[in-house]
C-alpha cells in the first residue's frame, strides 16, 4: 500500500494504537483533538518522528485522506460536527461505542436496537463514507491481530458502499488482518449488531479479566 | 446422571430439540403448552414413546424437576405466569430471547441494555433459580454442540445461585457441551449480554446462510 495522509480523531488509547500503527506502515499521520495545543498529541508527535503531526479535529479532518474516528462514543457526534464539511468524500472508520459510563459500570449504550452510533454517524455526513469496524475488540489487538492465535479470530466490517469497505479491508490487511476473517456483514444497519456485541465483550472481560480475546466464528466458511 | 423429571415448556423448534434430547438422554419430559389438547405437543409424545408426556404449562411445571423455558420472550413472561407457584424451588433453565418481529426484519430487543428477560424472569419468580443459557445459538447445535467443530466453541452461563449453575452446567455436558467451553458470566444481569448478541448473531445469520455457527472465544483460558 502506498504512503497515504491518515487522520485519526481521538488522543486516548484506541487513537494513539492506530496513529502510532499508521507511522508504523510508512504514512503520514495527523492526530486530531479538540485543541491544537492538547498535551497528549504533542507528546505522541514527539514520540513519532517527521510524519507524525497534530492539529484540531477540523485540521486533521482537512489533512486525512482517510480518517479514523477513535473519539469516545458519546462526543463522536459533536466532534464530528466540528469538522466543517473536510470529510465530504472521504473514509470514514468509525471504531466507536456508544458507552455510557454515567449509571455505573459495567456501561449501558446511549443508543442501540433500532438505531446505532454508526447509522448516526452516517446520516450526520451524508457525503462521507462511513465503515465501521474494529469497534469490536480493544486496541492492542486491533492494530495487532497475529499476537493473537496467529490472526485466526474475526472482524466485522458494516457499511453503505462497497468500494470503501474494501478499500477498508485492504488496509486493515496491512494491520496483519488475514482476508478470510474480515467479515462483510452489510450496510451500515448492521452496525447495531456490533456496537450490542459490547455488553457481552464487557461481561466476558469482567470474568476473563483480559482484554486481549476475540471471537472466532466457527462453522462460517 | 440419573433419570430425572425434565419439563419443557413451549412446542415450537427449540422445545422439541430440547424435549426430544431429554428423551434420548433417558429422562421422563413433559412438553407444556398453552393448552393440554395441544396438537404439537400430542404429535411429539406420539413420536417419542412411553416416557415423554404432554400438559398444560402448569402441569408441566408441576411434574418437572427441571425445567426448560423455550416460549418465544414475546409470551414468556405470561406463561411463567400461568404456572402458579410450580417452578418454586426448581432451577428454570431461560432459553428465551426478546426478539420482537412486530417492526419487520431483523428483529429487534423488546427489552434490553438496562434490563434482560432473564431479570425479568427471575424478578417474576424470586423462589426459582433462573439461569440463563443456550440462548446464544440454534436449537440444533443446542443439543448437538459436537456437530460444530467437535464442540469447540463456547457457551454462556448467568444466574444468581451458583449450586444451580453447576447443576446445569452437568446436565448441558451431557448434552455434549465440553466443561472448559461453558463460560459462567456470574448474576442474571450477565443475560443483558447474551440477548444483546443476538442483533449480531442475526447479522451474521444474513450473511452466512446458516444458523450452524456458534463462536468460540479466542484468548480465554
Amino acid at each position: 500500500m502506498t504512503t497515504m495522509k491518515i487522520a485519526v480523531l481521538g488522543t486516548g488509547m484506541v487513537g494513539k494504537a492506530i496513529a502510532t500503527k499508521g507511522i508504523e506502515l510508512g504514512h503520514l499521520v495527523m492526530m486530531g483533538s479538540r485543541s491544537a495545543s492538547n498535551e497528549k498529541a504533542a507528546a505522541w508527535v514527539a514520540e513519532n518522528g517527521d510524519r507524525a503531526s497534530s492539529g484540531t479535529f477540523a485540521d486533521a479532518a482537512a489533512c486525512g485522506e482517510i480518517v479514523f474516528n477513535c473519539t469516545g462514543g458519546q462526543v463522536t457526534l459533536d466532534v464530528l460536527r466540528s469538522t466543517g464539511n473536510h470529510l465530504s468524500g472521504k473514509i470514514l472508520i468509525d471504531i466507536s461505542n456508544p458507552l455510557d459510563f454515567s449509571h455505573g459500570m459495567p456501561p449501558t449504550l446511549s443508543v442501540c436496537n433500532n438505531t446505532s452510533l454508526g447509522e448516526q454517524v452516517q446520516e450526520l455526513l451524508p457525503d462521507t463514507f462511513v465503515v465501521k469496524t474494529l469497534n469490536t475488540l480493544n486496541c492492542n489487538l486491533m492494530v495487532n491481530p497475529r499476537s493473537l492465535a496467529d490472526g485466526d479470530h474475526h472482524l466485522f466490517l458494516s457499511g453503505n458502499d462497497g468500494d470503501a469497505k474494501a478499500r477498508v479491508s485492504a488496509l486493515l490487511q496491512t494491520f496483519g488482518w488475514r482476508a478470510d476473517r474480515i467479515l462483510d456483514l452489510g450496510d451500515i444497519t448492521t452496525a447495531r449488531g456490533t456496537e450490542m456485541w459490547l455488553p457481552l465483550w464487557l461481561r466476558i472481560y469482567g470474568v476473563a479479566k483480559t482484554g486481549a480475546f476475540n471471537l472466532k466464528l466457527m462453522g462460517i466458511e
